[in-house]
Formats: C-alpha cells, structure tokens, sequence
C-alpha cells in the first residue's frame, strides 16, 4: 500500500496513455499550469496577429543546423514606439493562444503601460514542434525540451523583435508568465538581463525542487484550503479514505460505491479503488488551485469559492461510512457537475484537456523534478513519501531519460538567488504551489507579492467585479513596479545618448 | 590577392594538419590564450594535488547519461577553513597543469586570502576529453564542446566541493581566469552568480564578437605597440610586405630571400611567399602580446621588453628592398633566435606547442567568432576583410559545422551587461586583445582596470622584480576587490546565521 501509494506521487507529472500504467494521482500537479485562467473577457477585445521564427533545434550544440518554427502572438493595438514597452510572456506548456486568451491582465495593463504584447509559445507545445508529429517520437526527438533551450528561444525572438519591428529596438521588455511560466519568466530575467528589464513571476514555484521546502507542503496547503472552507471539512475528506478502504473490501461494497458516485464505469477491483482514490485526490488538489471568488470555468463550470460550497457537503465526519461517501458524492458534484447535466462521473474525465501533458510529462522527467509527499496528519491525504529511485526507474521506463534532480539548483540557483534584480514573485495564500514559491522579499528589488485571497496566478487574471481587495492590491503594486522599471529604462538610455 | 588575404584572417583559428589547407597566418590569435605565463618560480612552492569529477557529457540534453573525467587541480597550503576563501580558475583551451603552473599570482595572494587554489580543466582539453582519443573525431563527438557546457562543469565542480570537502561549504568562492579563460570567468559569474562572488578576468575579449567593436582593432594595437617601441618600426614593417612581394616575383629573388631569411625551406613559388608573410604576422603578433618588461620563456626565450629590441633592427624604411628585408631578417631573429643557438628559421615551428589548438579551432568555428580585420592604413599589415560567408565555408569544410556569429552576444548580453555586479576586468594597454576588452568601467562593481605597460595578462602572472608599477598596483586593486568580495560574503552569512 504505502508502496504503491509512493508510486502515485512519483508519477505525479506522467501522462496517461504512456507505456506504463500511470495511476492518475495528483495528475492534477502537472495540469494545474493549464485551464485556470479560463475567463470571458468582453470588456477587451483579445486580437492579436500570428508570427512564426525560426529557431534552432539545438542552440547549445552545433551538429545539427535543423530548425522549426516557433509560434508567437503580436497584440499592439495601446503600443506606442514613444515611450512604450513590450510586454513578453514566457509561455508554457501548452498552446500559447490559451494563454494569450487567458492573460486578462496583460491586456488590462496595455494601454497603461503603451505595452506591445507578444506571446511565446514554449518548444513542443501548441504549434512550435521541432520534429513536428516525431517530436515525442522517442528520448532523441525529445532530447531539446529543456528550460534552458526554451529560455534561448525568448532571447532570440526578443533579438529579432528588436531588430525587425520599426520602434521595438530601444523599448523595454518585461517577462510575465505564470505557473511554469512564471519560472521561465524569472529564470530568464536571471540568466538573460539583456534582454529583460524584469520579471513578473506569478504563482512560479521556483523553490519546489530537490529539499528546498518541505515535499508536504503543497498537500499541507491544500488541506488548509478544505480546513478553512467550512467546519470538519479536511476532517471529512482524511476520514474518507479508510471509508472507502472498509466499503470496498467486498463485492457488494464495490457495487454500493460505484453507485454512490454515480460512476460511469463501476468498480470492479483493488487496482480501481487506487485509481478512484486518485482521481478523488486530484480532484481536491484541482480545487485548490482554482479556488477564485468568482464563478469560473475551469474543466467544468465552477461556482465562485468553490470549495466552500463543496465544504457544506463535508461538515460531519462522524457519520457511518457510507453517508461519508454520500457526502463525498455530493461535494464531488459540485466540481464535476455544476451545471447540473452531468449524468454520471467519469473517473477517466477528470483530468483537464491539457494542451501539454505529454510534453510536460517529459519535463517532470528530467529537469522539473518536483519532490512530493503527504504524511496523513499534517494533511488530510494517505501517507506517501517521496521515493526519487523509483521515479527514476519509472522515467526511465516510460521516456528512457532519468531525471537528473539537482540539476535545476545547479542551473538556476536555487535559494541563492539575491544577487539577481528586478523580478516580482506574486503568490496567493491559497495556490498549493505558494509552498515552493517566494514569498518573502530576497532583496529590495527581488520581491514578493502575497494575494492572501488569491489562488493560482489570480493576478494574472483578467479583473474582475468580485476581486477581493488583495488582488487589486496586487495588480496595481505590480504595474508600481514595472512603470519604475521601464523609467529606468528610459533613463539610462537617455544618459548614454 | 585580396581574396586570398581574407582567408587568412579568417582562418585565424584553424589549426594546421586540418583537412583544408590552412595558412598559419595569425595562427597566433589562437594560441595567444596558450603559453604565455611561462615563468619559473623558485620563490613559491607549487604543489598540487590531481583530482577527477564524473561530469555529464551533455548537461543540456538527456537523451545520453554518458559521463567522462574532469581533470581538476587543488592546492591547500594556506587554505584556511576559518574565513578562508577558494580561488577557482576557470580554464581555458589547454592542459590545466599548464594553467595551475603558470597562473603566479594566484599562488603569490593565496595565503593573503587563506585561499584553496582550483585549476578546472577546460572539457576537450588536457585530460578532460568526453570521448577519449575520438573527442576531435567528428562534429557528433564535438557537440559538447561550447563554453555553456564548460560553465555547467565548473558549476558542478563547486557544487562538488563544497559538498565532500570538510570546511568548504561556507566559504566564498571567486573566479579566475586570462584570455578565454577570463571571459569564462566573467561569463560563469554572469550566469551563475549563486555559485561566485566575483570574477576576475584578466585579459578576456569578451566584445570581440560581431560588430561591438571593429574588426581592425586588434592588428591596430599590434602596430602601435611597434609604432612606440622604436622609430619608423611599424612603417618599416608595413613596408616590408610590398618589398617581399617585389623581391619574389623572380626566381633568384625567391632564393635571394630565402637565403636572406636563413630559411630552413628555400620559398619557391607563390604559394610559399604568402605563407612566408603569415609566418612574419604571426611573429609580430605574438610579440605584441608577450611584449614583457622582462625576460620569459614563451615560445622561445625572450629578452626583457622584445618588441623594443627587434625595432632596433627596423630604425629605416627609407632603404632598398634587400636592405629592408635583412632588417626584418635580425628583427625576426630576435624572437626566433635569442639564445643564439638556432641555426636557420623554421616557419612550420612558428605556432606555439599549443595544447588545444584542435580544439579551439572548432570552437572558433561555433561559437568563439571573433572578427579580425585590416587595412593597411591604421595599422602596418596588408588589407584584408572579414568575410564570415567564406569564414562559415571554411568551417563547414573542416569540421562539418557553422558558426553562429551572433550567439555569444546573446547569450552573454554583448555590451548590455550592466546588470551583473562583481567583475573585474584587467587589460593590458600593449595587449592587442585589450581591444575587444572591457576598458572602462560600466559601473561601480563591473570594473575595468588598465595597466598602461601591460601585455596579454601580465598581472596574471608571478610577481617579478621588473614588473612595472601598473601592473603592481592592477594586482594589488584586485585583491583589495577580492578582499571586500570575500568580506561581503561572510558578512551576509553572518546576517543570516
């Protein structure tokens, strides 16, 4: 059991399909950089025009002089060549015309701050595939999806932004992304000065790598979140797990549960009872994640607060194993159908649509090592520990690659961060993956920004009636902070002519 | 006669013995990183013992785990775990017993900073090599051969020793290096600054690329050098080349130089009098970067200050061709023959024994391109442009790749690197690559140190009795840096603590 459980956390950033039997356990953490900022925006119109660079497969290896074309997205309606800037966002894993739709705030600060924006899309996802169909084809096809190569993309799209669009040379640029991309953004600020004047890095969790914070504390966020939303509530869900062991040690009780659920597909077995406890969990770590104060779509349509409103379902822990799981149901409901159409649930469903998983999958392989565990009582999920040869030998099976842990530390720096400048880490207190992230000023020019009321990159978020005052807070302390940027800018251009 | 011209500067870094016929015309520009701090040392102790790290071969890449041994260097002598320091030379394109035997004045301040001395072997030099005796086979075994691999090896090294060597974990590491191991060093403080202080880079070119400074730099600061050292040297100098041309464009000329040079081959045809001025370029060349104020063992012995007594050989321009060409004859002489021993001239033994002549030139054909150019007006050689398509040819010939002129500046931000803090770069005035160097300061902690009587990375070397006083006090601003670098660090660690 608790080696089987290890199995599901290790395999956390695996994809489903792949050649080994992947429980889709907190398959959640490799998702949730995509499909949370879904909003209808129709104060601003989004339009933007399409472009394609050619880049280097390989720019750190002169054997190969194949190239592909990576895609990028121009929106220069509010830019201005006299004192404008360039907004840049360091996409991430999935097809940046997602992101571009669903970065509200870059496009509420355009005119403000007579911003172009363009959009990178991020190597091997969206359209930007090196071996087009073949490029995850095998280890070999795969062997150029790194951070490090994705960052020497920005630099020469940035390169020849500068020299190809009248007005662009002598203009700032700030990278902004989120989640992933939010790494991206500060990494390249810190490798690439040159080319950024700064960073917006919202919700990057830059720190959840190797023992730089605890491998609990995502999961341990996550049970806060339930813990706050209403009484007993993470109580309700701890409770759960050893209910559902009890109900389904027999035939029958696998029959009840699976109708209980109203699964799709019932239970027929041990292997199926993981994997419902699998997707359960990721269910809840969905919700945390996406716990905005307004409704919002998300996989499904979801109420605003919303584990709140799963919360009310989950107010009673002492009741008999079976009302628990009825709870469950309900409070389940809530995610998977909101909307009220949903006939039964999907346990194959849950995961999102994402873009990028595949690729994804790769990078938790082999540079995005993530450490993750739970223990059972600082968090309210079934104790797995963080088993690094395993995940190695699971990586190895499924990609042929193995992950090299330390190597992102070595690279980026790790906790030894403050002697870089300019780069604005934003969390909410909600977001799991504030755990891994800054959250406390490194210097007076690397500092953090905390959205108590926030979860995942809220701040990057279009505004919104029902923002709470911290976000608001947030958004316009950012937009402080690169107006100063883009003066200095200015100011020191003004002193060298 | 142009055409033919170009190709030789282009070539500047190919190696001879390469598939393609390569003039040793300023072969010089190549091996100037090699060989020039041959001092004996009978006042300090240099001992050392030899280590060796498991390095990836491709820290960028995972599609190969394959591993090879780092060759690295230690001396502890005056190391002291108690507010000590590590001085870690980042090696360049050579042997790194070479480099720790002739880096003086790391060893002259190492008790100053209680410092650990780290001499890190350049990949595919010495005995670092990825592949053994196949690492220069093809362009797939020299994939791995870029100074962003080199910087990774360094950052895993320092990783390394803090964590198996007792008492290095808390102290503050700097980097050291001359010519292209100092703009390794400025570079690897650029890029991973969490893992040193400070830098300092001595001699280190690190605007020699594309157009960010001119091309005809380099030979303009060979011919000053001359132009001062004596009366009408450079234009005799510069007169040479058409004399060589009139006195060759007959047979008995051909032998009449050849027997006025002491030749070892007799000149006999065309092709030979171009390789006869390369070999005369390349000898002023290399003079004007171990242009020394006193004696030194470079490729041969040289008397103290060399460029001051070959121009006594060069007082008249205003002579007949025969004349002017023995002049250049005793001038020659000086460099080739001080000891007196040598019984006829050699061009083929021109170039220095350098170690990594193979590999440098590969490099050059990737990454390290460097535009060198003259004009026969600011300086005293013949005109030649820089043309990269012929350039690129070259190297798609040789070794089956193509240079990508514009990548250095990219990836090491070109001009634009006022954001990084914490590096020293010390140029000699005399040094012609002091042309492509940082020579002013471009802020408070980028700072530029000149030595007005100094060579190529003269303050690199031991102290001597007849160093100038610039040079004395380039090292003794250095170590002051140092010192203040080393004190910050234990400062904020204690802030910490």
């Amino acid at each position: 059991m608790e080696h089987r459980a290890l199995l599901l956390l290790l395999l956390a950033f695996l994809t489903p399909g792949a050649p080994i039997p992947v429980p889709p356990a907190l398959k959640a953490l490799s998702n949730l950089h995509l499909s949370t900022r879904l909003t209808s925006r129709p104060a601003i119109d989004i339009k933007y025009s399409i472009h394609y660079i050619q880049q280097k497969v390989d720019h750190f290896g002169f054997n190969t002089d194949k190239t592909f074309k990576q895609r990028y997205l121009i929106a220069d309606k509010h830019w201005k060549k006299d004192g404008g800037s360039i907004l840049f966002y360091t996409g991430n894993e999935g097809d940046i015309t997602w992101f571009c739709n669903n970065t509200g705030f870059m496009w509420d600060m355009a005119e403000e701050l007579k911003a172009m924006l363009v959009f990178a899309e991020h190597r091997y996802y969206g359209e930007s595939l090196p071996f087009g169909a073949n490029s995850f084809k095998d280890s070999t096809h795969l062997n150029f999806l790194t951070s490090e190569q994705a960052l020497a993309d920005f630099a020469k799209l940035i390169k020849h932004l500068k020299r190809t669009v009248p007005g662009a040379k002598n203009q700032p640029v700030i990278a902004l992304g989120g989640s992933y991309g939010g790494m991206l953004a500060a990494w390249f600020r810190m490798k690439y000065p040159h080319m950024v004047v700064g960073a917006l890095a919202s919700s990057a969790p830059i720190w959840q790598f190797e023992d730089l914070v605890p491998c609990g504390v995502f999961m341990e966020i996550v049970t806060a979140d339930f813990r706050k939303s209403g009484p007993n509530c993470s109580e309700s869900i701890r409770r759960s797990w050893d209910a559902i062991r009890r109900l389904t040690s027999t035939g029958p009780g696998l029959h009840w549960l699976s109708e209980a659920l109203r699964l799709c597909s019932p239970l027929t077995n041990s292997q199926d009872v993981e994997h419902l406890k699998d997707w359960i969990t990721e269910t809840w770590v969905n919700l945390a994640m996406v716990d905005y104060p307004y409704e919002s779509n998300f996989l499904q349509p979801l109420p605003a607060w919303p584990i709140k409103v799963v919360c009310q379902y989950l107010k009673n822990p002492n009741v008999s194993d079976p009302q628990l799981l009825e709870n469950i149901f309900q409070a389940l409901n809530v995610y998977y159908n909101y909307s009220g159409q949903v006939k039964c649930l999907n346990m194959s469903e849950t995961a999102t649509r994402s873009l990028g998983s595949l690729g994804w999958s790769y990078q938790a392989c082999t540079e995005m090592v993530m450490p993750f565990c739970t223990n059972g009582i600082d968090d309210m999920f079934e104790p797995h520990s963080w088993n690094l040869k395993e995940f190695s030998d699971d990586c190895f099976k499924q990609w042929g690659v193995r992950p090299r842990p330390s190597w992102i530390t070595t690279m980026y720096g790790g906790k030894n961060i403050s002697s870089h400048t300019n780069i604005i880490f934003s969390n909410g207190d909600l977001d799991p993956w504030s755990g891994g992230g800054v959250t406390e000023n490194v210097t007076d020019t690397l500092v953090a920004i905390t959205i108590p009321e926030g979860a995942h990159h809220l701040d990057l978020r279009a505004n919104n009636a029902f923002d709470p005052t911290s976000v608001l807070l947030a958004r316009s302390l950012e937009v402080r902070y690169m107006k100063q940027w883009i003066k200095n800018f200015y100011a020191s251009l003004r002193k060298k002519h």
